[in-house]
């Protein structure tokens, strides 16, 4: 995660809107990244663009890819979606070796530099390391003043280049037992692939905040990625989740597994079975798709609606509709219509469409709807603009009631482990209570799952008060770690660089 | 339509390839164009490109717009997809006024140019006037060599300016009457929008092949689009269909309906109901949304499926797949997961990631499938590639039986009206019967809906062989109108000219 | 010549400023056109690049190939400079053929479409015919009107398709004959360059207004140029200038020369001498560059200074400056360095650097100038807007007297043969006489060769007032042909289209 | 300098070429950089932009600039030139402050990321810093190795960056301090400027090898500058030059002059007066345009030649061909044309194209040439690639008798102090003798000025063998400084980084 975002950039100064990633268009809390690596294959980078491609829900902004070719390093970082930017068989040619490790970026308002997307490379003294990583440190600025005052040059605002100059710094010896001592001086979550002249190395942090999965290749490589639909897309094996606080070194001669920190209780971050995950990734032993159902299930059973048919808000509402149209037996319909064609590009709406907003992307369809009681099923409320927009269309487009489910407890609190989550003041359930959130919304009814519905569905009986199988701080506000950070004064900033911005030639 | 794709282009000289629209990969059959028309309102371009994306689907490659803003016309072409192309206030700013016309055209192979983007624009010795047009005509390669012989210059190869061009022939008159005495010379289909400087005229060819549509604008302007969806983005109230043969005439005055052709009887596109048209829309008085799921119900009476799930072939096979599961009591899940993020742009897969194909676009999940007996449902099959692909994936994915059914009857013809079909050799269904497609597709079942079925389905108690009231010919052979220009041995195709490529200034 | 430009465009909608370019800046008058054409040699599109790249300096606005490749022809015409856009293998692996013409068009105010940019093509009855012209009708928007009126459907305002349109309306015949019909009927000056399947045809005016040369590439193939000069690039053999009211027809069999119109007096542009020419071009037998040595010898007889040194503003005045400086003994030195990388591309200053203006392009040497006298030697005054900063600018370094010494008469009238001239209100000469002149300039003196001087310094004795024996209306108002389209009533100009714009996709 | 050229990069990924910038077609000696800084003024930036522009004859491939805003630093780098890549308003608004520093980078080959171009920046723990230089250091790979050991990452290849981190590493103090602490364990050539949130600095190397000036811009800014040229665009009034070893500190109070380092001879490189500075520059109080003037006077009286003319090869022998008419009587005649549009941007000629190489840039004028006997005067030789080919267009232009004289002594070494120089074994001067070098040239005779001649040109009454007065290794081999890096073995290069590509959003 980068830290720029947070401190504000130039107001003003962003003149092009994306309807498919403006927070206040998609009103969504947004994983931040996605990583992926593979080792000991031919063809590691094009390999690596697949796996990428089937991560881009993690993160729009850019995405890089770092390979290993023998005997040098190549990488190439770029602005745009995977599929744009790393399928030209010109840049995948520049991208030669049998390991490679890659990483998307979600986008972050008003950034338009290079400098924070990742892999981050570095020359060692011990060799070349490439490191990609998804997730948040909550001490990394604490331990960027340390790094500076010793004179390490920082060339991004990034976490992750906080772990390669602690890397760095520590005495010479084995990359795996210096990049262990590094991490055991950081807090936080971190999912992290890391590529060198002889290994690739995947750890998870000690609580296992954010997801790392292991893969085979064709019996003879490795893979890691942030989810298992990276390993689908390539045609590699499932193995196993990659455990909390593992670290995993391969090399030619195979998987070694280590434990390099202390034990800790396990902490998923739990909304990654409400919205972040791809619904045919499977995660903790469980399908995100079955999960979603779950959910939408117990929310039948929790809330019912006496309508005539449940209608998801498209796409991320689907499977938990489906769940709860199966539950209570009313009718699953595709009363909103997606038009497949926007977002397809950064645009600029001239005034005169701006007003017209939520159509761009969706039409309620006045044949389904018209004379109708309907409930809506969505996975989440953030902010609420969406809600409040698509509410008012499916009631022009003549619903008589208009009931809202949410697949998810309210939303009260920041996520500070590499989720981009608005404001607290930002957030429609920190605001106001159900009740006027419906009116606000324009509702005739409004209800979200309980946090126990939401721990049965992914399968633990209920919630455990003293220690939770989850990290559900969004909900509950109990993070599981310090926020050294947090508790400091804040001047300036990680940088006293504002701006960057580099442009290569095409 | 153009005829350009048909003569051929240089072979080899296409070196990207767009997994959205590519024919090899979407195995869908396209309709070629979409058209709209505003008038009587401010920014008209605006709402027209609003219009346009709506009607997106009915072709990706281009788009234009032409506007009059009371003294003169103002028209901008541009490759690439509305929401991409005219949505900068920069743009919208060059095409003021308050009536205006808009064009999207379907991508064909190898075309590279803007001749053929319309709208096309004329400066007839009455005054200019711009046209677009949705179909094709099936005479228009004799009416060119005639018009040429006489001295015309042609700048495209599109039927449209064939109109145009016989229009700038007739005598002098009110421009109405210039146009009525050009089309009484065509044969074939069109839905056609014109602008002057006094006027938009909207004409539908005497059986109303092709679909148009007539709205209202906030009490004052008028509105022609392809389909009502185009209608409900811009908050446009749907009127009524414009009736085969009819042509109005829209001015400051208000609007006049002429009958300027002979009666004939109605052939409405049957397939727009099974695919061109977008769910949402309403087309002779039936929602397409509900014809689809009625498909989906006789198909499930028709051709039972002993199955624990009903999978919808994403995104076109999902309402028939509704009906089906409705009608079957089996239950519907999504199977088949849709990455968002393909076709956002041209890409050129490199060599290493072109065999994984249908892969880039979805995944099966092997969480719902493994182990289970499913029906698959699609709305048609044209050449089978991608049927082939969906398939090979489920069972992959570990699905232990695998049927599928189709919402339309077996696709054996070609389409000469506006639609973009293979050669009739390329399609599965014209080379093999039932049996052996699900052989070569790899199905343990696989039945089509009947003609009758779908009739039904749409509204009518059957299929009347002596009147048929829809144009069925893709899947009956019977072809509505003459097909003058097939029986005319050709030589050289229509223009010497073979390749045009024309770039401005960015 | 197109008349777009003068019918105005949209006022303040130009954002962006050439200083290679903008009339404001340069202050030059400028040549719209240039052409070439090839016949009998393989890689015709290339040669024919290269030719107009060495024509590059006649027009830089667009430029535009089409070649014949035996069976079909094939047109690219881009915006920019040939050796930008024509000079990657694909584009000229597209132009394939043994035969090509090419244009390159001088930018006009406001104009960003394609749509002007030449060669044209159509396709007659009696197959395919290119064309490119480098002139201007002075009847083009009467016949224009006429064809209009007809049922003719133009897509350029440019006179060429009028010379076209023409063509395709007379009788049948060999084309030649269709051509020399339809030139028999226009007005003004025009040299022509034409390729059909079979011949390569060229054709000058009556009167030769503009140059049109013929050259022998390798002893196969013939070559048609504006200037020598492009004969020189690809290594072909000055043959001989086409004639003034000749025709060549160029096929297999060899060259055949006509003369098509009535005998008319020779009336050359003698600013081609002055200004717009290559100085290493041979025109009319005269070296451009020993011309305007010459013009150089005549000024300083004519107009001697009292200096230190001869400075030539660069780089147009550096000929003149070199035979001002040897007739008159004063030594030659460049005072006023250029900077190579200015209007290297189309740039938009901040308004801080918006007022410095002509130092972006040049500096005045201050080790050079301080303290001296100097003649500044220019080609032509028109506006006078960079002379005026070009004096400021060596003011402000120090030169103790400047004089300006002008290589050609006041310029007081506008061209309408295919130059794009200001406004008559804008010249300077028009405004005010030659003390004015320096007084506003802020020259100590100010002086112009005489026509007289002119005239002998390019070979003629005098000037012969009652048959000027070259066009120099520009200078004495004398317009060797009817203005028909000037002394109608205008009122709309040639088109109700005010604008098109086309992208095509990269 | 980066070392990234010297280390290969990919063979044959270079798919493009330039002939502007690409040594094969060029063949001169290349400035590396030209460095600019102002404080103390608003429109800091764009008056850099200004200055660089003036500059960009030492650098092409790319430019930065860094502006301090009074809170934070802005940085844009990018590929182009700058009055393509820093004129927009919207880049110098980015870039808000009241200093600014800025540089030009030469192209190296095959180099297409962004990570070599300056200024670099640093967050010190003392605060941010901006730093770019021009010149090169013989001991940076050595320092970079120590560094690396003690846990430094460096982000480029780049000797500027080695500086940056050896401040970093000093001990606190104030930023001069540590500076000065860090200059003086680096040997070799370096003119450096940099910015800090209070102070500009300036410091040229201890024998001051590469120009530095100081200027006063309106009476309140300082400016510093690699050539006075700079200062003239901004009308900045020139003060001096920065003296070798000196080091300027400018704050709010006023300027600041130390000398951090022992007292050692100077050696200014002599080749700026031959090619690299701008003949309107002034360094170490002399015009180098007189300087130029001088070395023709001085080769017309070691080498007379008996033509009929003397003609300059465009642009940069035309000051010695005007000095050596002058001495020599012998009239100056502009036989070669230069094309104004050649080189505008990088291009790829087609294999039809190739072979022409030289004549897209020039044309040798027949009409002055043929039957003359002429002497080229140019001002040096390095492959010798482009003499070959402009004397065969000129004899093929008919020239009788050709001769050829250069204004710099035979070039046999290569530079270490910041030019681009092949290897020595592609010197011409190094392969062969004289008499060699003007059969292979094909010339009738062939002279270079003698040194002691270069010496009393730029105003030394010789050379003094004992203690040259300027840096003329590439002449004589006679380097001032040590060359540490040379003498290590190198294994890998700097950096294990092979390729580093990034693409910013647009």
């Amino acid at each position: 995660m980068t830290s720029e975002g947070s401190q504000g950039g130039k107001p003003g100064s962003k003149t092009e809107i994306s309807y498919g990633t403006n927070p206040l268009d998609d009103d969504k809390l947004h994983e931040e990244c996605g990583v992926f690596g593979i080792f000991g294959t031919t063809d590691a980078a094009a390999l690596t663009a697949l796996g990428l491609h089937a991560l881009q829900h993690r993160g729009q902004e850019g995405a890089g890819i770092c390979s290993f070719d023998g005997e040098r390093f190549n990488l190439v970082r770029r602005h745009g979606l995977v599929g744009d930017q790393f399928t030209k068989q010109k840049v995948i040619n520049q991208l030669s070796g049998d390991s490679a490790i890659g990483h998307v970026r979600y986008s972050t308002a008003g950034g338009s530099g290079t400098r924070n997307i990742q892999p981050f490379f570095a020359d060692l003294a011990t060799g070349g390391i490439a490191v990609a990583h998804n997730g948040n440190l909550t001490n990394a600025e604490t331990l960027r003043s340390e790094l500076v005052a010793q004179g390490s040059i920082f060339q991004s605002t990034s976490d992750t280049e906080t772990i390669i100059h602690l890397t760095a710094r520590t005495e010479t010896g084995p990359i795996a037992d210096r990049l262990s001592r590094a991490l055991r001086r950081v807090e936080g979550a971190y999912s992290l692939v890391a590529i060198t002249n002889k290994k690739m190395i995947g750890v998870r942090d000690p609580m296992g905040v954010r997801p790392l999965a292991l893969g085979r290749y064709e019996g003879q490589g490795w893979v890691l990625a942030s989810e298992s639909c990276a390993f689908d897309i390539i045609g590699a094996e499932f193995v196993r989740d990659i455990e909390p606080g593992e670290m995993v070194i391969i090399t030619e001669s195979g998987l070694e597994s280590r434990r390099p920190f202390p034990p800790a209780p396990s902490k998923f971050c739990v909304f990654e079975y409400v919205y972040f995950a791809r619904p045919d990734s499977t995660m903790g032993d469980q399908s995100v798709y079955e999960a979603r159902k779950q959910i939408g299930r117990e929310l039948a059973r929790e809330a019912a609606a006496d309508v005539d048919m449940v209608i998801p808000v498209p796409d991320s509402g689907v499977p938990a509709a489906i769940g709860f149209a199966e539950e209570s037996g009313i009718p699953f319909e595709l009363g909103i219509i997606r038009n497949h064609y926007v977002g397809r590009t950064f645009i600029e709406p001239s005034d005169q469409i701006r007003h017209l907003g939520v159509k761009l992307k969706h039409n309620a369809s006045r044949a389904q709807l018209e004379g109708k009681k309907v409930v809506l099923i969505d996975d989440s409320i953030v902010r609420g603009t969406t809600s409040i927009k698509i509410v008012q269309m499916v009631r022009e487009a003549g619903a008589k009631e208009v009931h809202m489910r949410i697949a998810s407890p309210p939303t009260i609190n920041s996520c500070f482990y590499g989720v981009n989550t608005p404001e607290t003041e930002e957030l429609l359930a920190y605001r106001m209570n159900v009740e006027e959130m419906a009116r606000v919304i324009n509702v005739d009814s409004l209800a979200f799952v309980s946090l126990d519905g939401l721990y049965r569905a992914v399968g633990e009986a209920k919630r455990n008060n003293d220690m939770p199988q989850y990290c559900d701080a969004c909900f509950s506000g109990a993070y599981p770690t310090k926020l050294t950070d947090r508790s400091h004064a804040k001047s300036n900033g990680p940088s006293q660089l504002s701006l960057l911005i580099e442009q290569a030639a095409e």
